[in-house]
């Protein structure tokens, strides 16, 4: 196990009814600001329950963050704040609002000249607006913890920062908020917390004992539960269990002392940002390519997940090892996930030519080992084809 | 899932070497109190790691707090802060020397007549010192939890109180510190770590899949490194895995939302104040006969414990049951914990008699469906013998 530090300040108040919670939970900082993204808060009633508790609060709002929140849509927050000197921001959505309220924290106090800089040259913060959110889609972890991920328009980028200063105070978890999303946002938020895990997870073996059976326990309930979150009517017990595992998955606690990959999800967010497709769409179709360039040094990690997640069974390591890849790969099918390049028509020597380029320049290698070249990530994106 | 609250602030620091982070951790508040047990710190060179560490620091320290620390102790300490104007209480031991802290921080802060009123009537706390932690015994999870069980010499009293405000700020987990344990301490240890699960964990279905799971994920890690953590050398790894999961199994998570049971705690917390056993020992006798009394409310988590955890099987709910049961029991004798009153020469019915009369007087009912009565109570107490 390595060395590591954990520290969480976020207040979870998980529960049926509990938006009205905000009252107290919003400290006596005027204005605050409401962010929330294209409008379905107003259709499922969410947004009239966080009006009625935020009674007395003045608030102003800013609506319309998108999927995969944009640089340029989140600096129009940023002089509104200016503006009308914001005190408190509250987000009200799922993970891409929460991101780019992040960002927002972030960049309406940065002193420098160029607030893209908080993700391109990962500046430290030394300051940030507070914040708490109400999250609506269990997916990205990001009630629980100190990341965002965003995207920028012009240049066609997709990049993350991290910073103990936008830990949401609070997070209101709601499993009731979550009956209104479509099936197709419910199987995204599946695949994203099972592959948030795996990142975690799937490494080299660091006598982790605690940390793996940890991983384990979210990766058995998100199987054992997927088909009835995503093709079963709303229910409430599925939900609830639903968004705590998603929770679970980046709140930091599986990756304490633990390796890390993550090259899925950079190699993911490069296919984001050039095609649009969904985040967790770019980790169904990345995830088993990687698992397979990489079987050398993953195979005692991928025989534990085979035996222990996947109840399989096989005198031989290799062996074993591709079976625990493609029994993921039809898992994802099974939901309805697509989990190759030409099922989004996109052009796999064009994207692996992009990609590699673009690493190239930039130095990138991945991986828990730092062995995934730009070579290698290209090779992995012809293997999606 | 029952609706829950989760705010878990300790900052944990674990690893080999991470004392010497006490000079940033420790905030500038002068002057600060170390306070330790009997001085093992002395020798196994903890104490001078922490002094070392806190150089410039100015130091008042207050030594000889006792195992079940004890309200007459702890009031010394008080008196000392008072006369000293402490600002901020460094906790450097195991279990009992931090909870002895948490009462200390809370007592000289506390604006009542009588500071035992925390603990008798729970007065909640409206201040307490701030204080952090040098955790060298893995067992209470104290290190990361708001709660403390003090002890009183003259009435023979043991009881629990609890506050946010003593939430340790910090916690150093270096399992280096763990290698002077004494087996009997290691044991006790284990146990008490297993015994923080099961009243977590053995209650009756909540559906709540993931927290099950997660409990699961700590009973078996116990398990599978019991043996080693107590009987072999010193290992590194397995001392790691050890103190992550003594942890892990009181820091609230695998609590929320879900029932509780902790009534093995509460008459285990009499056989410690009448007669002076160590506290896991308490729970090794008293946990095998609480299940077996609350076999018909408990059998459909006793199956899951017995299938998952044990890997048994049988096609007759009760039988399976029952075999958990005495799958538990043995585990602790196999360790070397001994689970009869006899086997301290406890007397069977003077102890049922005695702490009979006690839930009695204080109208205490017990157990996840408040059905254990002063009467069951006894019955348990009774089938200890």
């Amino acid at each position: 196990m390595n060395n590591f530090v954990y520290h969480n300040p976020t207040k979870i108040v998980f529960g049926k009814g509990q938006i009205k919670k905000l009252h107290d939970l919003v400290p006596a900082m005027h204005p605050v600001m409401l962010t929330y993204g294209h409008g379905s808060i107003k259709k499922n009633g969410v947004y009239d329950q966080v009006k009625k508790a935020l009674y007395g609060h003045q608030i102003i709002e800013f609506g319309g963050i998108e999927p995969n929140p944009s640089y340029e849509t989140l600096m129009k927050a940023v002089s509104l704040i200016k503006e009308n000197n914001i005190a408190y921001l509250v987000s009200v959505g799922g993970g891409s609002v929460l991101d780019g309220t992040k960002f927002i924290a972030a960049a309406a106090k940065f002193d420098g000249a160029e607030p893209w800089d908080i993700v391109a040259k990962k500046t430290p913060l030394k300051e940030a607006l507070p914040l708490g959110c109400v999250l609506t889609l269990p997916a990205t972890g990001s009630e629980s913890n100190c990341y965002a991920v965003i995207s920028r328009k012009d240049t066609q980028e997709k990049k993350d920062f991290g910073s103990p200063l936008v830990y949401p105070q609070f997070a209101v978890l709601d499993p009731l908020t979550t009956f209104s999303l479509s099936q197709k946002q419910l199987l995204n938020g599946v695949i994203d917390s099972f592959v948030h895990v795996t990142e975690q997870y799937l490494t080299y073996n660091s006598q982790a004992l605690l940390q793996d059976r940890q991983s384990e326990a979210i990766l058995c309930t998100l199987i054992e539960k997927a088909h009835s979150i995503i093709h079963d009517e709303p229910e409430y017990e599925t939900r609830a269990t639903f968004m705590w595992c998603a929770t679970q998955a980046l709140n930091g606690l599986i990756g304490c002392g633990v390796p890390q990959d993550w090259s899925t999800h950079m190699i993911g967010h490069e296919l984001t940002a050039y095609y649009g497709i969904d985040h967790a769409q770019s980790l169904a179709i990345i995830l088993p390519r990687v698992l397979e360039s990489q079987i050398e040094t993953k195979k005692e990690k991928l025989v534990q997940y085979a035996q222990r997640v996947w109840q399989l069974a096989s005198e031989d390591i290799l062996t074993l090892s591709h079976k625990a890849i493609t029994e993921t790969e039809s898992f994802f099918r099974s939901l309805g996930m697509k989990t190759k390049l030409s099922d989004y028509a996109i052009d796999p020597q064009e994207a692996a030519q992009k990609i590699f380029e673009r690493f190239t320049k930039a130095g990138t290698v991945l991986g828990e080992h730092g062995t995934i070249t730009p070579e290698k990530a290209k090779e992995i994106i012809l293997k999606s084809a």
